[in-house]
């Protein structure tokens, strides 16, 4: 039993979606009440959720609240789709919803988004050595998925078999999703953490204080590049060149086959005042890194190794 | 004539040693007045007045308003030497001043400082293709030397003869020396010029941004090996990936032939507090960049290439 129980991140109550709300975090472990679908669209776009599979989540038990307080169905799902309209598990979920926006089947897709980590972090286990002193970057955790995570899923599978040591984390500017929120779940997991500023990974690994780096993906192309926060690439370079392992834990809805390789992933720009509002700034959320440097990319179905035009799966993704 | 004048960043007036106060930059550009040789080693120690150059110019000034009005020199002195403990340049000006505590003295060392790094500026400039997209880490400006500055100075000297494009400028983490001091510095001198995460140089070498990355450095073994601000060794090393020259700018007083290689430079760590007063943290203020991914060193004395430990300059460092 363990404090990041799936339920406190996001879960169904009579009368309203509550979730964990993770701009306050870590200073505060503050409980948000949405009472209407209007009022969980506004907690995805105020980024009171974030990560797509929760998401994903949250607007299955929008809708299912939708449902069973009397609201217009179509019209709930017209609001929570144009919460953030780049999320396709978004999309997915309402879609599932609307041909039966029941609370069972809403948290049958909880159930399945967590029961997907579990999968993951059982299957990446034997990648950590015993006494693994991990490395991670950005927010792959519970808190992004609803519920274990995916890399961070990953480190916990291992952690719990005694097979990790401690867990760095990136701090990773701008928002700083490292620091405020991994920190925080490997806090609650009670798994030994340092933060640190992301650019003292080279100094860490260099020091050879790092045997493992394990990160997330935002979209994987068809032979194994990899988009995924922006300072993936630079630790992945620097964990090359010292023999570090990275691995890639993402689920199969992250493939997107139709992409040969990462030169055709886009990649986000984002605000330059995330980084400063008194300067000019450039602000890529995303950097992608070469199949040639992730040593596997673990998926529901297992550990899938380079080459990976041929090892990833091929089906087009559940939720595309 | 630009707005970065030597005597804008620290100055001896009649009564007063003046600096522009660091801490406050870039949201305020307000001076200090320092009315005595303990308001000087205050500023110091305060971070008032950073960069070892310029700690060591205003040390200098310091001891001369002492001599003038009438302070106990030698107490001036001990005051200002303990005010930076590690500053090497702090204690060879005091020294220098000791003998000659004039007005006239302080000046020479100042102005002999700025004329170091100008003719950095001037051996660099064959090294910025004309139209150089350059990338650059912390402040090793006019901040930090007194005027002009090490790196910057390189980029300004090659900006001045209309060979850069624009600058771009890690934050650098967690002091944010780079979004705050380099920046104000280029927008000074009306240099184009963009803030990033530092995690994000990764994303914009590999997508040909950069044409030259330009440091400076805060140590540099027999060998070439290169310590500089935490940050340095991943730039370094994705540049290299990319083709893409790193050139340290840095006087010869930053040379220690002592040390064989940068595996004896020992490493500063700092208060983790720095990073994050929440969690735990790790702050190594410094890496090591090896000297094969060092495309050239320059100093006072010109531009060495590799092999570093024949072409960097044998004599024992001025300071040393």
């Amino acid at each position: 039993m363990s404090d990041l129980e799936p339920h406190r991140i996001v879960r169904l109550e009579e009368d309203a979606v509550v979730v964990l709300d993770q701009r306050r975090l870590p200073a505060e472990e503050r409980e948000l009440r949405c009472r209407t679908a209007a009022e969980v669209a506004e907690a995805i776009e105020a980024l009171a959720v974030r990560g797509a599979p929760a998401i994903g989540v949250a607007a299955a038990y929008g809708l299912a609240l939708a449902a069973s307080s009397g609201e217009d169905v179509d019209a709930a799902y017209e609001l929570l789709v144009r919460s953030r309209p780049t999320a396709v598990n978004l999309r997915w979920a309402l879609d599932e919803m609307r041909s039966d926006p029941s609370p069972a089947r809403a948290r049958r897709i909880h159930e399945d988004e967590v029961a997907r980590c579990q999968a993951m972090g059982a299957h990446a286990v034997p990648l950590f050595p015993p006494g693994s002193r991990v490395l991670t970057h950005c927010n792959a955790g519970a808190l992004a998925t609803g519920g274990y995570g995916t890399a961070l899923g990953a480190i916990r599978a291992a952690w719990e078999r005694g097979l990790v040591r401690h867990v760095r984390v990136g701090e990773t500017r701008p928002l700083l999703q490292g620091a405020r929120l991994t920190a925080w779940e490997l806090e609650q997991l009670g798994i030994p953490h340092a933060v640190l500023v992301d650019s003292a990974a080279g100094a860490l690994i260099a020091r050879g204080e790092v045997d493992l780096v394990v990160t997330g993906a935002d979209r994987i192309a068809a032979n194994g590049d990899t988009a995924n926060k922006v300072g993936t690439y630079p630790l992945a370079v620097v964990a090359a060149r010292h023999g570090v392992p990275l691995v890639v834990v993402a689920p199969t809805t992250t493939l997107d086959p139709s992409l040969a390789s990462g030169g055709a992933i886009p990649i986000e720009e984002r605000d330059p005042r995330e980084v400063t509002s008194r300067f000019p700034a450039v602000n890529p959320a995303f950097d992608v890194t070469p199949a040639e440097l992730v040593h596997a990319i673990v998926t529901e179905h297992g550990v899938h190794r380079p080459p990976y035009a041929d090892t990833l799966p091929r089906q087009l993704a559940v939720v595309r």
